[in-house]
């Protein structure tokens, strides 16, 4: 798990502050929910991989003590011993609550336990970390944050729209110039799998599908064989591989592949929707495309699926998201759709950085630095500190009379571009000796000139 | 653990972005350090009671098997069994990493971490939630916030000046028009232990002055004798309880007290610095009070001692703070001289609260409404909605049809304060409905005009 420096938390901060600026501006509101929930609000919700993912927190006290000091675990030696079940059974006795995995589960519960107090539909946005028990490696960290603003309660394909444009508005606001928004329909999913005859192949058809751009066409025919598709069947699905063109074009193969399934052309109509509302609102700098192939979070996503990826970078999907007909269901609030997306923050983080995307403004920490000189003099800085802070100018008077060269080394390490200078002269003279630290240029000043000078 | 509502998200965040705003203006810069340190970093740093209050993090996989299915569980019912041993060992077995229980080990850690890094004086700003196993009671919770800013690697009491003036910029910042910081000093502690000959009872003796206030001077006179002090020690100790008047007098008062003491004398040159050079800078609507009975955190605070509490609202302290010679030597740096100061976040929200402090602003959300009347319609909104946002206007349009009541209850619901109604008449003119929410107006305008009535 990681530290964040000064300088990596400001970026952050610039990321997470134009993420929220946007949020707002499209009507979000902010939510947050507890680090930990209780254990069986998460366990059962993320597969089998996901649960052994899950960070649990152990019992406390009492409750710990007789976890631990119990008749059962007397079982652990004999022969006959189940190990699998002592294990769950003992995790479910020691500990008692987990940390949030992911923001959505925490949001289905939220939802329903104040489902009384919430306008719906309900847009919220919530920016927290979450964490999972995942070998660590580049791109992939134990904790991380999501900023999550989804729709609930509304099945209005508006709202997919309006989700499109904050995608736009967003990473084009932290300044990416190329950015694809890949857009595909778990309906159109659904009709594939129904047009060759084997609805109930969806998953493994998808998972094969998915992979076409990495493995290429024949690896995906084999995968599909083995994964139990006849030649005949095969044959059904190849003209979904020679899909291509503009959106429109391809919207149109995709038509006539799926003129016999009704949900598929569903799913083609509401593509066509929010293609075409989008395109008459027009976009900043994302490219919106249709990619059927793309298939993410096929567990629960029923409608539009969303993918982000960069054009300028490489570095997979920086955002997702998607439409999920019942969310909810699982805690008991049944026939609530909503839409929602993600932005991954550390991902996007890496990509501005490798683009040298944060603007200097960003980083700017501490403008002026007071050199100190020794009591006297300190004592007269701290009236201009004041003043300066009045101009909501960001200063600091260095605390100790160190010599001159550690001082300067201190507004150099971080990045200060005023430093005042006061001894006997400037106290006399009521002005304060300026410098420019990136210029070098040394001059006279008094306090508003000071002011006027840190604020050009 | 609380949820956090949107209208109580954004008063909490009124009160994050204030003290952050006022941090950054004293030259404080933010890190972040991970929600789970390894186990060994935080216990035994919190003395018994805080070890029992840490929330820890169950192993996972392989290790915790090993943990769970270990021959020495076997031992769990034998009748020579040390069930403490036992719970200690397996505790430690268990549970690899543990929740932050505070944000001052963690940044201790940072520090002797990254010291290679760090341009010192390190001022740094945490702004983080952290976790204690306490029963959850009013004001105290189970996950709740510290703001912290700590200075160190700096001797200077120009620091503690610096604070003081910060307490009173971020309270003052808040709407608080009254409130006490408590200034006190360790070294006068220990003069006071000095001067009636039992400078090793420093601890009791502290804790029964700590009470004066609550209990009164009799039953603080017994608490003293109970914890040890001979009759003629108890008399030595009187003059203390007499000390009043104004900061000036106290000193005064003081002095003659500790006289003979070495530490009293410099810890009461101390205070005399922070109050002369604060009282030079004036403060804004803060009050500064020498309180020789105040002892928080005497457990490793070495020079002054910070408390603030509130004059108009019955609350405990809301903030609190104090100088250390040495923080980071358990992590093996020694000689880290530091003070910092905390806002505890909850106690604060809650006293601004009860006194209705926080702005209409602090919780405004969507601020125009577009009422949906229909396809063509939404679409027709959908570009006024961009322009509005393009001109920084929170703006939404509801997504689905509903009937007009449904979505007037929306506006109300989220306190929205312009409505827009548009359909066939406003599409062929160009204009548009407009409602003011609270005077019920209706008017007709056009898009600037919208922009300008909403920026009013």
């Amino acid at each position: 798990m990681r530290d964040f420096s000064p300088q990596v938390m400001a970026k952050r901060n610039y990321i997470f502050d134009t993420i929220r600026r946007s949020f707002q501006l499209y009507g979000f509101e902010q939510i947050e929910t507890p680090t930990m929930e209780n254990r069986e609000t998460l366990t059962g919700k993320y597969g089998d991989e996901g649960d052994s993912l899950i960070f649990n927190v152990l019992q406390r006290g009492d409750k710990l003590s007789k976890a631990l000091v119990n008749p059962e675990l007397k079982a652990a030696n004999k022969s006959d011993f189940d190990e699998v079940a002592f294990f769950n059974k003992n995790v479910s006795n020691l500990a008692d609550m987990a940390l949030r995995y992911d923001l959505t589960v925490p949001f289905a519960r939220y939802v329903v336990q104040h489902q009384n107090d919430i306008a719906f539909p309900f847009k919220r946005y919530q920016i927290q970390p979450v964490w999972r028990a995942d070998r660590p490696q580049k791109g992939r960290y134990r904790e991380f944050y999501q900023c999550d603003a989804d729709i609930i309660g509304s099945d209005s394909i508006l709202n997919e729209v309006e989700l499109v444009k904050l995608f736009d508005e967003v990473l084009s606001n932290l300044g990416m110039k190329s950015f694809s928004i890949k857009l595909n329909n778990r309906k159109i999913l659904s009709g594939i799998s129904e047009v060759i005859g084997r609805p109930e192949k969806i998953i493994p058809i998808t998972v094969a599908i998915d992979k076409l751009e990495k493995i290429g066409l024949e690896k995906v025919n084999e995968e599909l064989s083995q994964r139990g598709l006849s030649a005949d069947e095969l044959e059904k699905i190849q003209p979904l591989f020679k899909i291509q063109g503009s959106n429109d074009e391809k919207l149109n193969q995709l038509s006539s592949f799926l003129k016999d399934s009704e949900i598929g052309l569903k799913g083609i109509e509401e593509t066509k929707f929010i293609l075409d509302t989008v395109n008459s609102l027009g976009l900043n700098k994302a490219i919106l495309e249709i990619d059927v192939t793309l298939a993410r979070g096929l567990d629960y996503y029923t409608g539009a699926i969303f993918e982000v990826v960069s054009n300028e970078a490489k570095m997979g999907s920086i955002c997702g998201g998607g439409r999920y007909a019942d969310l909810t269901g699982i805690f008991g609030l049944k026939n609530m759709s909503g839409v929602g997306i993600s932005f991954g923050a550390d991902r996007i983080y890496d990509v501005m950085e490798e683009l040298s995307l944060f603007p200097e403004s960003a980083t700017a920490t501490t403008q002026v630095l007071f050199i100190n000189f020794g009591e006297k003099e300190a004592g007269y800085c701290l009236n201009a500190l004041q003043q300066l802070r009045a101009e909501n100018i960001r200063a600091e008077l260095y605390p100790d009379a160190s010599k001159m060269k550690k001082q300067m080394k201190y507004a150099n390490d971080k990045k200060i571009p005023f430093v005042v200078m006061v001894g006997e002269d400037e106290m006399n003279s009521g002005q304060l000796s300026l410098k420019n630290m990136e210029s070098g240029e040394q001059t006279t000043v008094d306090i508003s000139k000071l002011i006027s000078s840190v604020n050009l």
